[in-house]
């Protein structure tokens, strides 16, 4: 694998990492200043200050005690600066609002990452939840 | 809004129009040949051609006679021949795999388009339900 690729490839884990630290500044610091962020339910962030408020609000609660764990990373160059990152996740240890464990949830994530001087950053995340067994899904 | 943001703009409203003529083979010629989908329950499409078949499916099946509106169609340019594509929407029509008709389904659906030649293309699609009212959601 190439440098970039190992380069972007690494973005995502350090997301997980951010994650399971419960560093949010670590974590909105992988983002660009004006990033946008649509989470699993279609919560859409515009900017850091924005991606950042909401990750700390989950982490004080639902979150708080939960691990990320991602797989299968893809990463492909539409131009040598930009990438697109994909990666299948699992998520345990949250809790419902009233407290109550959660089973294990699983997802993907997208993410184009933009080189930026000597690092690259997140520009753009969008989050979806996987349903096994289903091709859609009544609301 | 300049030449460039509106071409884009075309592609997010293309894709609705193809959608609601059924019309799969206009929707397909939307993506690039090696284009990734992911769907709103996390069904991951690499390729024109699953992403072709599995609309093919579900629009003889669960949207057959659905429409899909959208709005709020935002766009951004990382470099002059990339762009992100954002846009809500809003899917009326369609019925449960038993046949029952389903309340409207809203969502957001991303997408990153990159010029070619004097097109541009489809490269990136992630879609995701929007759940009111919750910042995230037990499966």
């Amino acid at each position: 694998m190439n440098v970039e690729a190992e380069q972007v490839r690494s973005m995502v884990v350090s997301f997980a990492d951010a994650w399971n630290r419960h560093d949010m500044e670590a974590l909105a610091g992988l983002f660009a200043e004006d990033a946008q962020f649509v989470n699993v339910v279609g919560l859409w962030w515009r900017g850091r200050d924005e991606i950042r408020g909401a990750h700390e609000f989950t982490h004080r609660t639902l979150f708080k005690l939960s691990h990320l764990t991602v797989a299968d990373i893809d990463v492909r160059f539409p131009t040598a600066d930009i990438a697109i990152a994909r990666c299948r996740w699992v998520l345990d240890g949250h809790v419902s609002p009233e407290g109550a464990a959660l089973p294990d949830r699983h997802g993907i994530l997208a993410s184009v990452v933009q080189r930026d001087g000597q690092q690259w950053r997140i520009i753009d995340s969008q989050n979806t939840d996987v349903i096994e067994g289903v091709l859609s899904r009544p609301q």
